[in-house]
């Protein structure tokens, strides 16, 4: 089987030496650079008609970005090349366009790097689903912000100076935005959704709360209580809907998930015949995440389901009722729903459906679910 | 496709209302009960022949035991029928027998049920084994041992109270002792070993002590630490040889397997890309036995790699250097190997070779690794 990559740089890099290393029947035919001058292999190419018209079977986009790995993944599609993506921006954004394109086209479209990539966690969940009936998942799918999270955590350190490590070990972005602010968890949970339950949900529609505000009175705040401050991302579905949200959470320290280290991430499944299955491993990284890219390259090979269906309609449910920890400059107009008064901007709600809480939280704000 | 199912206990009425319900193109056709006035169906039989010599493709052996599930595995595989067996003993005991006969007679022998079936533990395996260099793999791999440990540490109970409240809940056999003095998991770390590695290990080699000797000052050692006591299996490959140990340990309350609660298994991999990868989820019990058994099934019809190779040989690496916390009649005669005495009958041994410790080892000791 002949591959092209589109992109060689941490992850296609990765991808590269390991499937050169390989004994399987898969070779790198065609690999796509930016620029002229980065051409060292005669397989390489600054043209991506070349290989979109090669006899390539298989098109691996690692570039990064969003609106030329769109086209790129969508031309391989109609030229019927297989494609495999971590792109959890493009394929989390535009997952019904592209997942009917592959379809159109006999093809395949594979993402197991997109989230999770070094559990393997769409891989559990495409073998659980073959026989069990998935009600719930949650997680912890930013590798980045339990890092920083972590660090708050143990060593006392504040969210700027964690943030400044995270990225000196290459863990965050220079623009950490989709990582602190929730966008990234959103992404992942919208796709593994889509997985689980058959469908394309709006992604616009996705409620979601970031750990951009952190200060180390919320992390003093979790150690009094014996809890954990995570950033979860979770979805559960309820007849019709599908109840979707992401937020920081004061874990107790009872759950397992409360104990994810480091830059890890976590994701936990119920099921009507399993029970409960959890899967911790890389998020993110290079030979983690090239790793799964090669997974679903051989899957490929092998003639594996793995083209996810769009079969079902679900409405994102938006309510959710629980007890919220927040600071604000506003804690005032929020007297309604307190519960009690940490200090004179940290305050705890009742049991309060989230939706009301919506027109008081502005950018500078911290919420967090309390789940104790 | 059609299936026989052997034995229609518990893991077997769970295979059948599984695969009653399926739309899979898969069926059971015969079912074999032990005794003419279990016969409920038309299925049913109480003739193995008949089933032998039937059409069927796949047999399922859930009857429990030994002797006779090995006698009728060995004679499937004869008779070129694919086996599906959650029998961890039978598999761990004639493991080389079994798996060059099913290589020989051209059909696959499966046994996903017998080590963390719940997981999925040896799916995962075979999964990253396809690209990846697996170096090391640790676990809890009994939920009944789990479960009575968590017992005795979170309501403080004595090991005989905390055991027949296992065996009320069904989790524990009315004889219990391949739970509680270390077989199971010494089949189950056997079984994975052979999987990771394509190998077959001398089961009879492998060194292992159980639970049984546990009494509440253990407990409490470890509640004094900040540790938490578990009944341990692992192996590490170290180039020709496979150094492989089931033993309780007295693990930090740091480490992400000290927190797995209840009933519960816990396998961890160490592989070269993916660096550790964790498994949590139900290691027994009707459901999830039942699915990972009709996992076996669904991957059997489509033909996936399943059956394991047995291409190279290690020996077993039986030296294991570590600190240990030994309670014993005969302390005393541990004096050369002593770093702390707890109380007359207790005590920490420094760095030391378990080996030397064996000859002061009797069936009333209870020694632990201390993983602090």
């Amino acid at each position: 089987m002949k591959i092209a990559l589109l992109g060689c740089g941490v992850v296609g890099s990765g991808v590269k030496e390991i499937l050169d290393a390989s004994e399987q029947n898969v070779k790198i035919t065609k690999i796509l650079v930016k620029d002229k001058n980065e051409i060292r292999e005669a397989r390489m190419t600054t043209n991506i008609q070349e290989i979109l018209n090669s006899d390539v079977d298989v098109i691996v986009e690692c570039i990064g970005g969003i609106d030329i790995p769109f086209q790129y993944i969508r031309q391989a599609l109609q030229h019927k090349k297989h494609v495999v993506s971590s792109n959890k921006k493009v394929l989390a954004t535009h997952y019904k366009e592209l997942v009917n394109m592959a379809k159109k086209n006999g093809v395949i479209l594979a993402f197991e790097a997109s989230v999770g990539g070094g559990i393997p966690w769409l891989e559990n969940i495409r073998h659980i689903k073959r026989i069990d009936h998935i009600s719930t998942f949650e997680g912890i799918f930013n590798g980045t912000t339990n890092y920083i999270l972590d660090k708050m955590t143990s060593k006392g350190v504040d969210f700027q100076i964690a943030l400044q490590e995270a990225q000196n070990l290459g863990y965050a972005e220079s623009n950490p935005i989709d990582d602190i602010d929730g966008h990234d968890v959103k992404y992942k949970c919208c796709l593994t959704a889509n997985v689980i339950w058959d469908t394309s949900l709006p992604l616009e529609e996705i409620l979601f709360f970031g750990i951009r505000n952190t200060k180390k009175k919320d992390i003093i705040y979790a150690t009094q209580k014996n809890a954990v401050l995570k950033l979860t991302g979770r979805a559960v579905k309820v007849d019709k809907r599908i109840q979707i949200l992401v937020i920081p959470a004061f874990l107790s320290s009872q759950e397992n998930m409360a104990h994810l280290p480091k830059n890890l991430n976590y994701g936990k499944i119920k099921s009507e015949y399993l029970g409960e299955s959890c899967y911790i491993g890389q998020g993110a990284g290079k030979y983690p995440t090239a790793h799964a890219v090669v997974q679903d390259i051989l899957s490929i090979l092998e003639k594996r389901k793995l083209s996810p269906e769009i079969s079902k309609e679900f409405s994102i449910e938006r309510d959710y009722v629980s007890h919220f920890y927040i600071r604000s400059q506003r804690v005032s107009s929020l007297q309604n729903f307190v519960s009690d008064i940490l200090d004179e901007e940290t305050v705890l709600t009742k049991n309060v459906n989230l939706l009301e809480l919506l027109p008081y939280i502005d950018k500078d704000t911290f919420i967090a679910e309390i789940r104790l």
